[in-house]
């Protein structure tokens, strides 16, 4: 049997993973399911948690260290917004009583921007892990997903970012527009979507014309699939790269999160002479909640 | 009892809408159902119809003239796009065999653009009404909805046309997105949409980014939802009127639909000094329908 020493859990709108880490910081074990906070109520989010993490407690409390939506207003507790600029790896955890008394609950807050008004909850804690991990860094993290993150990264603090809804219009038109008849089954052409990330990174005023275009090229010159697929994520993502040109034009970037959409991302940026590294979402993840627990255990 | 010496049937994705006209062309009576053709398979269209028109029939043939969807490749019967540049009023329709005798149906095509590829169906009909109230009309007709056209009207022919899928994206990211939480309710601010408007119209290329500042917006600062809803509409108009610039720009602008999103659309291009005439999009596609019922009367 798995005995954890501490849990990592990162808790989103419609996710939620835990890892069991052992006292030297090794992943021993690592579980997860589609209880988000956004499908629970109130009640809910202790059970849910103890019905992934119950085989790795023991008699003795187990930290268990948060990172995500379960710090929203509409989380378990709010953990208010830090604001930028602000080292994330810093942030004073959030504690609330739980029933269960074999597990000590942290929360760590998420950061906020006053003008333009933006927000993230778990995005910080990647962003500390990519901070500890190299100190020096001074560039541009990029965090692609259902609301893509553009972060400027100086002197190990967060000093401005933004939010692209990317991800999130995606997967609206994919499944719920006009163009779900053109984008069905799991191909993906991409040499269209290089030519659509082109087409609105140069005139990204077309995005909204070029979107039915998608649709009118399978109805009149029989598109396939996989052409179209490409076609939509090619100008969306030309279409946020043009929004995100002062974060990339010029900087060192950094790509982190799932492996086929950082490789979509650096592909696009590649185009424009913008060489990118790239890191795996969850090495980040684990990266900024080991931070947060060793600011734990070292607190006086 | 109303008999109709002939029905108007516009036939939409999501809508069913007649009219019973006289003889002498007046509206004697109109219904509406959501027996879209989005909804209906094969074998339900006729009694779809049916349901709806059936106290204007009587013992003699009664003509039906339809646009919209239900000319489409899973419509009633394809009725093959007519390609740019053509006149919209001298369309032949296709008639499908009908199961009851007491309908005589007529199904008016479509119009198709080969580059960039669009395709509309039954805005050709209005585009028709438009022409054959003022023949000398040389300028864009403007048809806000789901799918917004702007089409080019010159010498009686429909020039060149472009879609943009604006009310689609309002509806998707109103109903479905993280922005659901924010635009709720029925009021709408006005001057946060002129805010808007111009914010995207000068710079489109902030989109993506430009979305998620509403939800920041109101976590952060306490936004209204009138106003998230006005900031909504205005950054999605906004934006495509900068897709559409050619289209109005210098131009006589003619905008026909829902009162309330021609009011919005006029408002908005009246900031950039376009001053749009209006009409009601119940008036334009009964003047198209009026005028395929006389082509048909007329033909030898």
């Amino acid at each position: 049997m798995t005995r954890a020493d501490w849990i990592a859990v990162d808790w989103g709108t419609s996710h939620l993973r835990a890892w069991a880490i052992s006292a030297s910081g090794a992943v021993l074990d690592k579980a997860a399911s589609a209880d988000g906070m956004g499908g629970l109520s109130q009640a809910e989010f202790e059970p849910a948690l103890l019905r992934l993490i119950n085989p790795w407690l023991n008699d003795q409390p187990t930290p268990v260290i948060a990172c995500g939506m379960v710090g929203a207003k509409q989380g378990w507790v709010e953990a208010p917004y830090r604001t930028v600029p602000c080292k994330p790896g810093e942030a004073a955890p959030i504690m609330p009583a739980t029933r269960d008394s074999r597990i000590k609950l942290h929360i760590l807050p998420g950061v906020s921007q006053d003008s333009p008004a933006d927000v993230m909850r778990g995005e910080e804690t990647q962003t500390a892990g990519v901070i500890h991990e190299n100190p020096h860094f001074d560039g541009i993290l990029c965090l692609p997903g259902t609301h893509t993150k553009w972060i400027h990264i100086s002197a190990e603090e967060i000093v401005s970012f933004r939010t692209a809804m990317t991800g999130e219009l995606f997967a609206l038109l994919s499944q719920h527009s006009v163009l779900r008849h053109s984008v069905g089954g799991q191909e993906f052409d991409r040499e269209t979507f290089d030519v659509a990330v082109a087409e609105t990174l140069s005139r990204p005023e077309r995005l909204a014309q070029s979107l039915f275009t998608i649709r009118a090229e399978g109805l009149l010159h029989g598109q396939s699939n996989a052409a179209a697929k490409g076609r939509l994520s090619g100008l969306l993502i030309g279409a946020e790269l043009a929004a995100a040109r002062p974060y990339w034009l010029g900087q060192q970037v950094l790509i982190g999160g799932a492996p086929a959409l950082v490789a979509l991302y650096a592909r696009a940026l590649e185009t424009q002479g913008v060489h990118c590294l790239t890191r795996d979402a969850e090495t980040l993840t684990l990266a900024g909640l080991r931070l947060a627990h060793a600011k734990l255990t070292e607190a006086p």
